[in-house]
């Protein structure tokens, strides 16, 4: 019996030093599980970003955009906002967002709290406001006693809501994919066809900027290094925030977890499949013409990182009461 | 062990009896379980109700207006439709739906079936056409697996879409509820107040309309028995169906299930609150004038025929691909 042990241990140490030299030898790093510190304001968090009555028309929840039935997107070029508003730039997913540098393609939120406030008061999109938001849930007696339990007291504001969004949004990570069973030594998890488009995908230099476990997010780079990307796109990149030339049409670089359930591509989702945007950037980006076999390639290594999806079961909302401020959809 | 048994037997035979009575008694009865006779055609109707590929813009689902984290409605007093388009009429809630006699306001789809084709193809709904919706279906693999599982084979067309669809929403009932708890015998569901409001309800003539195990769904009822409703909508009732003078302004009489989550009240969705609509029933129905304490009596019990609400795992939809027709959000 202790021989046995011994050997197991052994093992399992085998295994360990096995993992961690994969993972240690790539520029991507296999996706985690989230760890839950205080599931009472994870699940306030859901509810909060399934509740259309943070938006004045009390149509749009954050759902509506980082619809997560549809890997954390819309799935249209550019999203719909208030009275159908067109909105200016295409939907960033929200999974995995917790691993991103900043939030926003332009990074001009420090993390997924200063985040979550940003839609709800954005005329463009939920068109509410701070004040009215939180008025809405605080005259419901069953939303103070979750705030209750999150946080210690009922007080309802604004941190608070981005406080438990984020929490929420925190939990939304999709480990799993057949890519990391691949990076933690299943190497049945690929075909040879993605293998060879791994290695492109890292030999031709796209790995340069897409790496990390959200393969993406870690960085900025400008959107067109070797030749100008022609878009009729308004969004100046991290310009708009530093306000400096030189960081015109430079974006975050976007995660490619879940590519495949991301579609549309790009900051203006003009690239309608992933053979289209991988055949952009290798021009734009690495100046460099991909053949047919290499994109192919490359899109098949690309749908190896699309992890399990997080599981959600849709909360009850309480409903509004005589004293909650009604929507104003018209 | 065998005397045992007998009493044991005796005893239930007992609780059926009472349980019996206690329906039997009353104009009311107790919600049952919905039983599923197919679980993957149930599973693939879930997934068409959240999926919005069904809409031309690739945003509005079945759930979008029938939001079953609010009570199978969109609580606003008419829905938004493609392009933000103000809608006719109140959504009615998809809770208990299979119990109505007919489905929408003035009954013209006979069955849910019949029902969840009309919106997608509206073109102030969802906009879409059904040639385009089962063509977006077809091009994906996995939709086409599961039309196979659920149907003997991947064919997809309109009838399989909507067969599909209904057979979720038949799952959509709401057991439970305190008020079916005191039906069933359990005398301390209910407290004074919520026993005098159903007394009233029954004595004041609501029941003769509300009735049944939706408390309604079950009959067409002219609206303005004693008064005229006077109102901006343009619905004309059951006379857009028959197109007879008599059925102006009759329409199906709404579930009072789960009342308390599917705000705003009426076709047009003018009342506001609860009070508000027990007010103007009693007048233009009754022909009485209910007080206050009448009124809050009433809905105090309104408020016991909230039931459990469907336990709704989040369905992953599978994604498009380079064949399926995109949507035109703008």
């Amino acid at each position: 019996m202790k021989i046995r042990a011994m050997v197991a241990s052994l093992l399992s140490i085998g295994a360990l030093v096995t993992s961690i030299n994969v993972s240690a030898n790539e520029p991507i790093q296999p996706i985690k599980a989230a760890k839950v510190a205080n599931a009472d304001v994870v699940e306030l968090g859901k509810m909060l970003f399934f509740d259309p009555r943070l938006s004045k028309s009390g149509f749009i929840s954050c759902n509506s955009c980082h619809n997560l039935s549809m890997g954390g997107t819309d799935n249209i070029p550019t999203s719909i906002g208030h009275k159908w508003q067109q909105g200016p730039i295409n939907a960033p997913t929200v999974l995995n967002a917790s691993m991103n540098l900043a939030q926003f393609w332009d990074g001009r939120a420090k993390d997924l709290k200063e985040q979550a406030g940003g839609p709800i008061a954005n005329p463009g999109e939920m068109a509410s406001t701070h004040k009215v938001a939180v008025e809405v849930l605080q005259s419901i007696p069953q939303y103070r006693a979750h705030f209750a339990k999150a946080f210690g007291s009922d007080q309802v504001d604004i941190d608070r809501v981005t406080t438990a969004i984020a929490a929420f949004e925190e939990t939304l990570v999709t480990p799993g994919s057949r890519f990391d069973k691949w990076l933690e030594g299943d190497k049945k998890a690929l075909n040879a066809q993605e293998v060879e488009g791994y290695e492109l995908f890292k030999s031709s230099g796209c790995a340069g900027c897409h790496n990390g476990p959200a393969v993406g997010g870690a960085l900025y780079q400008k959107f067109g290094v070797h030749h100008p990307y022609k878009t009729a796109s308004k969004a100046e990149g991290r310009k708009g925030v530093t306000g400096k030339d030189t960081d015109l049409n430079v974006f975050k670089v976007p995660t490619l977890r879940n590519i495949e359930l991301t579609y549309p591509y790009f900051h203006d989702g003009a690239a309608a499949t992933l053979e289209d945007a991988v055949k952009t950037m290798g021009k734009i980006q690495l100046d460099r013409d991909f053949n047919k076999k290499e994109i192919d390639s490359i899109v098949a290594f690309l749908k190896t990182l699309t992890g399990d999806q997080p599981d959600i079961k849709l909360p009850v909302l309480p409903p509004s009461n005589n004293n909650t401020p009604r929507p104003v959809p018209f």
